[in-house]
């Protein structure tokens, strides 16, 4: 089972406070970029794994998708999105990414936002997803990139010179990696940029697009912090093809 | 025109030092993994862009290519190219791959080895190959990896606890980087990974495989100073289908 942090009080409430849980989708600064990798939604049979607080979910129903299903190992991010939900085209239920197991065929488009770096069985979950989807059916999802998540301590150094850098190591061990962040202990699993790519392919995914989120300048005079972001990739997005 | 570095005597003398000059490929430890990607040769019609001294050209024709075809732009390397091929199936021409200009469906094998960051223009570079293969051919390439030629001052950097690390930054500031490798101001052109993966689908083509270079066990036994390769990737690798 993959570990529930996000029912951890102290990472509940710390998550709870982010830009990206108070505005939703306008407070995460990747979603333009997801969004434009997304299919026309119109009629969409929609599954968003990692749901949260369903703010894709009721994003998906404006957009025209027929049904959406969220699902979340939280019960607490659950209990949030359907207090936040007034749409019967849109339910949620409890699922652990690590054991996945979609009826066959059913959806039209997998989303997934910052959810599969929590997952140790990658090459399971494609599977999975791969044989949820109908014929043509897309996956388009987020996850922390390995350049971010690769190091033994992540972090900025600034150099000699005054530069910000991202010291990078230990990128081909592939695994755990234990972070702190809003809370102690957080279990992800980096696997390299060709090992997740690969892994779509060899579940039957034809690859679409790659992308890293990069802040545009517009995004920087709003929020000067995400300068830094030109720096490494932070999040690396993918859309993919059955 | 693309910087012609190898003509430079000190580049062409340096170069020629290289263990992947005095013993070909068997001196390049990224070959068994370009190789692995590599399809089967019988009967293939062969195009090496930027063949340097005609290793992988020779190798190909005794896989069983039947015709193999190496560009390069440095007079230098194609002198000493074919002054160590004796067979009428291989050629070779001077080209430069900023204005690749090919044979339309002519080839079953584009192959490139570490030449694609001397080019600009990928775009063009991409569509030219697509156009030269014919359908259901492959192109297989290595390039440098954008983590490794990214950072303003490409470098190990050791922690204070005596971590080698490689600090990135800049990754998303794509274009020229000058370095000095064996000659000063060498101008190689930056992309993302996301830029070099889209641009190849863009062109039309299928990515089949993406890997990033990583010594074995075996070859860190062999030569102990490639162990540092497994802390971040130096070079990445293509296969993709027309």
């Amino acid at each position: 089972m993959a570990q529930n942090i996000y029912d951890r009080p102290d990472f509940f409430a710390g998550y709870s406070r982010l830009d990206r849980s108070v505005r939703g989708l306008a407070g995460a600064p990747e979603w333009p970029t997801l969004q434009s990798m997304l299919p026309d939604m119109h009629g969409l049979r929609v599954v968003d794994l990692g749901c949260g607080f369903g703010w894709f979910c009721r994003w998906a129903r404006e957009a025209g998708a027929s049904h959406v299903l969220g699902l979340d190992l939280s019960e607490k991010m659950l209990a949030r999105a359907r207090a936040e939900t007034v749409d019967s085209a849109v339910a949620y239920a409890t699922a652990d990414l690590e054991q996945l197991s979609l009826p066959d065929a059913e959806f039209d488009l997998v989303y997934s936002s910052l959810a599969f770096h929590y997952v140790a069985d990658a090459a399971r979950l494609f599977a999975s997803i791969h044989r949820a989807l109908a014929p043509g059916g897309r996956l388009v999802f987020s996850t922390e990139h390995p350049v971010y998540m690769a190091p033994s301590k992540p972090g900025w150094s600034i150099t000699g010179d005054g530069r910000k850098t991202w010291p990078v190591d230990r990128y081909f061990v592939e695994g755990e990696r234990t972070t702190d962040w809003l809370s102690p202990g957080v279990v992800k699993h980096h696997r390299t940029i060709g090992t997740t790519l690969n892994l779509l392919i060899a579940a039957g995914f034809r690859i679409d697009r790659v992308l890293e989120f990069c802040p545009t300048p517009t995004q920087i005079a709003q929020a000067p912090a995400l300068a830094e972001e030109i720096q490494r990739p932070m999040f690396l997005l993918v859309a993919a093809q059955r």
